[in-house]
């Protein structure tokens, strides 16, 4: 297999009416935290709210019609299984997704009302995989690869083209692998428009698969990353020698730096981002001297992060700052005493979250009581104007880890 | 005062390369809560995340040289403050920016840091406009009104320039009114190029300024709104015949519609929108009747809310939907007895989000207690399977509201 920049031209036409030309607009806020000149790629934007769209869609518009009639299925618990239900549907081609039994039930819903036909089986992906191996065969369904398969590479790779023709004067793009799809198909097709480009990929460092297929490392694969979209542990075989041609880098970034990136695109960019999607604004977080000054395209691959998730690493990121709080006081057990503290706290312009009294403890007296309060601060220097004035009171404060009287 | 198309158009070559012409994207998640055709206008990617910027940029580009050197002067909690320092700092004026004490630090920082002379002055907007006002005559300052202006009405009004450039198509723009100046420059664009197109404002039910002039109501104004950015208690002297003229209507809508549209533009659009942002698609969830079939453009006005604000938000709208629940049970208190709740709930697929103990209260044994579970679930019908089998192991589940056991 090799995939021309004719293909993706061609999937470029495919593409054209049925999935959105997606804005690739400069990122002030950005480039101000990385010192480089980022533009972003809005691939959030879609329908689905993911690239994967691109290559469902040229995949599926190059079956037969015969093929059309017997129908699709697909493996995935994320967002190559909505973008094959929305645009098998959008063709009338019955689609089967066969998904984790461990899936959030939010996806599996958001599938099915896509139209599709969702079978739950296996606690992993490979035993969801050889079911829809299985079902594939009995069934004569054609199989929809989510990464290993030239039409989903060219689809992808029409990300590219749109970019180099808004902003030719990018000097860098940053792609997330998984199976390396999204890379092999932009990669393809941004050397052969620019050669000089530079393409540089990045894996979240729990999952470093093609990492260790292009440098001969055994570094593990495993654990719960917030870049689940990226999670893949094995490198594709039709992506892997595309991507040895043609990047020069992989970047591997650990789970602190893509919760600060998913934050950053929410808070500076005013932007949804999942875990993958942030991933190439992590890799400049993690080696910002690689990209300084120059002009890196990002692409914002997806945006399907679950609420509850997002919600807890937008007040986690807040705890880093110091700008939520949690002190341990020491307190005499009696009436007026959190009176006191809290109206102390007021003065100091602390704006309490949450409280919590402990009477169990042993290292205080009988007649004492510990007590736990969370407060929103403006930053680490008034944390630390607060906690000198409760040592003052006598209130012994002792820092605690993770917003002890909220979450 | 006039404003005319002929000056909107100057308005726009004046920010041409300073202000972003930012996309208008059709949204089909939108279209599909609300039953209409949505088109999405992106202000909350400007740099300083709002429209602001296109006003403050013709209004600062206007001043003569001496002006210029003598400065401006703003009163501003919000989105003008930083949108005048931005571009103020560009030009290279001297900008001071009055706002109330209670402004939050993250604003005040966020303003310093954009160059200005931030002075903090009153406890509301009035006493903070009255000392701008004097130091406006003392120091000999420009005065940069947010809205009831020429210049920055016409710079406004390049937002409906840009959105029937891309879609003439346009059935209805429905715009968020603070004192008027969005709509107000929006409608006289609009109604130049396309005389047919309707123009739809919205406000919060808490602020009825607007309303309140054009239809002599005497709603009353005030309280705490998610929708600060138009939370203005007196419509401007020069916007109001404008909406007058040009508004076919008013909508008002309220703090959980607000809350909700906020939401579904994160959840669904992937896109982060203040309150006041998120007023347009509030506007269509309360009226949807209004809107359905038609083709409708919304203006994401700012993307400026509080990241713990917006966790709250998000938090409380899977509340709304049961996706997250609390149960306040009756337990026996004795070794065993919260692992086999804890090993029951798993059995019925909630995930377990917190637990909270309770000895104190009269209605239960001395040897009972109470214990407040908090899950998630996967919807009301889960939420009521798991409250019938807990009822029927002889719990006495009661449900409470607002995630006891969360924050």
């Amino acid at each position: 297999m090799t995939v021309t920049l004719a293909d993706i031209e061609a999937a470029r036409r495919t593409i054209a009416a049925h999935v959105l030309r997606t804005p690739l607009l400069p990122a002030p806020p950005l480039s101000a935290l990385t010192g480089a000149h980022v533009c972003v790629k809005y691939e959030n934007l879609q329908v689905t709210n993911s690239f994967k769209e691109r290559g469902a869609c040229v995949k599926l518009a190059a079956l037969t019609a015969d093929e059309r009639r017997r129908g699709v299925i697909a493996m995935s618990a994320g967002n190559h299984a909505q973008a094959v239900a929305y645009h098998a549907r959008r063709l009338a081609i019955p689609a089967t997704i066969v998904m984790p039994v461990t899936t959030p039930f939010v996806k599996v819903r958001a599938t099915e009302a896509l139209g599709a036909t969702v079978v739950l089986h296996g606690e992993t992906v490979t035993q969801a995989e050889a079911r829809a191996e299985a079902i594939a065969a009995e069934c004569d369904l054609v199989w929809v690869h989510p990464y290993d398969d030239a039409e989903i590479i060219a689809g992808q790779g029409t990300i590219a083209l749109e970019m180099l023709e808004d902003r030719p004067d990018l000097d860098v793009l940053i792609v997330p692998i998984g199976g390396g799809g999204l890379i092999a198909g932009n990669a393809i097709a941004a050397h052969a428009i620019k050669p000089s480009i530079d393409i540089v990929g990045v894996e979240c460092a729990l999952y470093p698969a093609m990492w260790n297929a292009i440098r001969h490392g055994d570094r593990p694969c495993g654990g719960a990353t917030l870049a689940e979209g990226i999670a893949v542990s094995k490198a594709g075989a039709l992506t892997l020698p595309v991507v040895r041609e043609h990047v020069s880098d992989i970047i591997l970034v650990d789970e602190p730096l893509i919760e600060r990136a998913v934050n950053a695109f929410l808070t500076l960019q005013k932007a949804m981002a999942e875990g993958a999607g942030a991933a190439g604004l992590a890799a400049m977080l993690a080696a910002p001297e690689r990209f300084a000054g120059r002009k890196v395209g990002l692409i914002l691959c997806g945006g399907n992060i679950d609420p509850r998730i997002l919600a807890s690493v937008m007040v986690r990121e807040l705890e880093r700052a110091d700008r939520i709080v949690s002190f341990r006081l020491t307190i005499p057990d009696r009436p007026g005493v959190l009176g006191q503290i809290a109206s102390r706290l007021g003065e100091l312009g602390a704006n309490i979250l949450g409280v919590d009294h402990h009477r169990l403890f042993l290292d205080v007296p009988a007649k004492g009581a510990k007590l736990d309060v969370t407060m929103e601060t403006r930053d680490g220097a008034h944390a630390e104007e607060i906690f000198r004035a409760l040592a003052a009171e006598g209130y012994r404060p002792m820092r605690l880890e993770g917003g002890a009287a909220l979450a």
